[in-house]
């Protein structure tokens, strides 16, 4: 089960370069249910995603490149490039920050991971956290890769 | 986590008719790693497996109808259709005995689920149970839907 808050991006009080980050780059070979392929640096990943916004189903499996490859011919969507940004939050958690490339550049995302939904409920956003969009399908990876940025941001 | 043993079914000493059955019919959007796609009676799911004999990863997703047709089309083999029987054992496990119909007619397989590694070590097979098919990859329904009965059957 994955819980996760996500939020657009106020401004970074900080520079971005002292944080480690991945380039990743998903497709999707269904939006509904989300079965996604990503390449996380060197490595591969299936990922299974039931429905739900705060809190949903996950399932993940590591990929040869060869697995991959394969997969990736059955995609639907257009593919998203993002660096991933890890940066340590004041509590047990960690922001992701996603800085969204090519179709997708001048978006940028923080989602953040907890362990249980009253952990994830009584988390206060950092003041460079900008409006929240967890419950914004809009949002979700899966309709970025087939509709773009939404027209507020655009 | 699922574990599992498989076997080939020999003569049975009881009517099946006394059991509950369900008609199941599925497909595979892949074969390596394994997503697939299942008709249970009237229930649609879909299921990703992790590599494995005995013990394997494994992720169930139950869909509607229109999920299951959309993903229908992404399938890369050809349909296995059975008749899954439902036969308790002296233990608390239960026998899912497989009679599969079409191109696969005549073969019939055995499966049991086991909670721990160690019960399914410990398992004795009923006397009708024929050969064990555990570690035997052809008998993978992946494989059987790709590759149909192995020579040594058929």
């Amino acid at each position: 089960m994955e819980i996760e808050r996500k939020f657009l991006c106020g401004k970074l009080p900080f520079s971005l370069a002292e944080f480690p980050h991945k380039q990743l780059s998903q497709c999707y070979i269904s939006t509904n249910p989300v079965i996604r392929i990503r390449k996380n640096d060197t490595q591969f990943f299936l990922t299974i995603k039931g429905t739900g916004e705060l809190c949903r189903q996950e399932f993940e499996l590591e990929l040869t490149q060869e697995q991959y490859n394969h997969l990736n011919k059955k995609c639907e969507t257009s593919v998203i490039s993002k660096k991933r940004y890890y940066i340590p939050l004041n509590t047990t958690a960690t922001a992701e920050l996603d800085i969204y490339e090519n179709q997708l550049e001048g978006l940028i995302t923080i989602e953040v991971e907890f362990i249980t939904m009253e952990e994830a409920q009584l988390f206060i956003p950092p003041v460079w956290f900008g409006k929240e969009v967890t419950f914004d399908n809009r949002y979700k990876n899966s309709s970025l890769s087939q509709f773009g940025i939404p027209p507020e941001l655009s």
